[in-house]
């Protein structure tokens, strides 16, 4: 009886992997360093590392294994398994993962893009249980997004649906990482949040950072965090302000989609209320009375784990299409 | 054999019919007038007389006929069948619509908002066949949307989907009709075009229009279209901001859905290309390379039909939806 699954997380920095139960319980997780330095040949030699070392300590043999997902950073084909160009990972161009993948342990295995991933996991098993129409948008270094209708990833014409944090919401505003202007994660995300605040510290308006930065503390998301927790006046306003423009991002993909739920994580939402009432606010103000009436605005759940869960969800889904097609 | 069904576009001036093979071919149309200020009775009659006059101008019977679809201004409950309430139709509170019209004439009925119905017209006989994501878009009065995904209409958790003209595209930016501020609908509809314009003719920058104003003509989108024609800088001007906004929020849709096809159609599409190469401009310029590469943003092809052809195309949908579930 094949009743595990195993999700692989491929990141920039470190690759995790869980045996998951097919209902979606993890049983246990290794998370390795990535090396991506030593390019694709190197990063897959630890991936395939690091699904044995997951069997073994959880004392699991392939023949328990019914499928293996993995979500990786884009662009990707997901119809032909293969990673075309991620950015964070230096010579990976048109690499077939899944197929190397599948091939070494002879498990069908899926690859879907990370942010997907993660989104399916908050709706197969976190926040966004039993929604019909669902929003995630992961903060982060980057503003991440994933939709889920019906139960169906939306994976778009040319697999790159859900790129949520890239809708602009200012027309001639910031200028984005992706070389566009005025993006939302030009606005939301913890990297656009620093830029924000170091820019304010070199004209004097905020006191309390400047004297930590000058103390030897790191500038980062966590830390403004902590100076509002300290009741830093400067600090609340920056957050909310973040919550104020998530909440215009928020808004245009409600007036589009009608979702009954939008689930917000990533690092970022450590910082809970502060932020996400201020999305409340903002999208309450946008959109029609119909669309917020029956609309919850929520946390994730799931953290670190939404991308290992959402893959092996992705993962069984795929193996029980292709199962019902073979009928 | 019923090989025919009849569309019905109800609006707050006209109640367009069309009398439509099963293919999607229209046979025949009546259009008359709404006569709103009867109220829902009133124009409910109407509706039933339209419906009686199309089917006798073309020597059908209800024997014949195998389904009714219905175009509304929403908001709609279109699962019960239920206009809600249509903002251009006074008086028009929670009216069961769609089984009024079903019980008279003993024919499966099916209700969806106007601007739905019109994007899956499209998208069953018009420029957007065979697309697996398709955007609409309809510049008029307002600026109505619609979204479908795998032939399937997305009509929202609380059937609101597909407002597409009601993102934000500047976040502070010109009040809309419906309250909110920055809407798209603000930029890019008819009435947003007239009114920038006669901003601009009270201060003195459009010279040829304030003299065809001072003529006595009526300034309408179409008149600005007239002077573009006769090489107005200043028509022209306006007319690529207008593409331009739109762009921007057909950029915001793009990321969100990764569509194939984007259908621009209503009334100011007759500016054709000068709208519409600004539109692709600043999607090209705002999306990522896989988002355009196999995009297409085309003009409507159906014209005032879309509407009826869609209501008949979607009422179709959904008598073989109950075949199939009692199957």
């Amino acid at each position: 009886m094949k009743s595990y699954a195993i999700g692989v997380d491929l990141g920039g920095t470190f690759i995790k992997t869980a045996l998951v139960r097919i209902h979606g319980e993890i049983v246990g997780k290794v998370e390795i360093d990535s090396e991506r330095d030593r390019g694709p040949e190197g990063v897959i030699e630890n991936i395939l590392r690091a699904i044995r070392l997951v069997m073994k300590q959880n004392k699991t043999t392939e023949d328990e294994i019914c499928a293996i997902g993995i979500g990786s950073p884009g662009p990707l084909d997901t119809r032909k398994g293969i990673v075309c160009n991620a950015v964070n990972l230096p010579g990976w161009i048109n690499v077939p993962l899944r197929d190397r993948i599948e091939k070494v342990f002879g498990i069908p295995a899926n690859l879907e893009n990370d942010a997907n991933a993660a989104a399916y996991g908050e709706y197969w098993k976190g926040a966004g249980q039993n929604s019909s129409i669902m929003l995630a948008y992961t903060l982060g270094t980057g503003v991440g997004g994933g939709i889920i209708i019906n139960g169906e990833l939306i994976r778009g014409a040319s697999d790159c649906a859900g790129e949520l944090g890239h809708v602009t919401i200012v027309p001639d505003g910031r200028l984005c990482g992706c070389g566009n202007q005025g993006c939302l994660e030009a606005y939301a995300s913890a990297t656009s949040l620093v830029r924000i605040v170091e820019l304010n510290i070199k004209q004097g308006r905020a006191p309390l950072l400047q004297k930590w930065s000058r103390e030897g503390k790191k500038l980062t998301a966590k830390l403004i965090y902590e100076a509002y927790q300290q009741g830093d006046v400067f600090a609340k306003e920056m957050l909310e302000q973040l919550g104020y423009y998530l909440g215009v991002g928020v808004s245009t993909a409600v007036m589009a989609l009608n979702p009954d739920v939008v689930v917000i994580g990533g690092g970022m939402m450590n910082a809970g209320a502060v932020i996400i009432e201020p999305v409340r606010r903002e999208v309450k103000r946008r959109v029609f009375p119909e669309h917020f009436e029956n609309l919850k605005i929520i946390p994730a759940e799931l953290g670190n784990d939404a991308g290992v869960i959402g893959s092996v969800g992705l993962a069984l889904q795929m193996t029980q299409n292709q199962k019902s097609q073979r009928l």
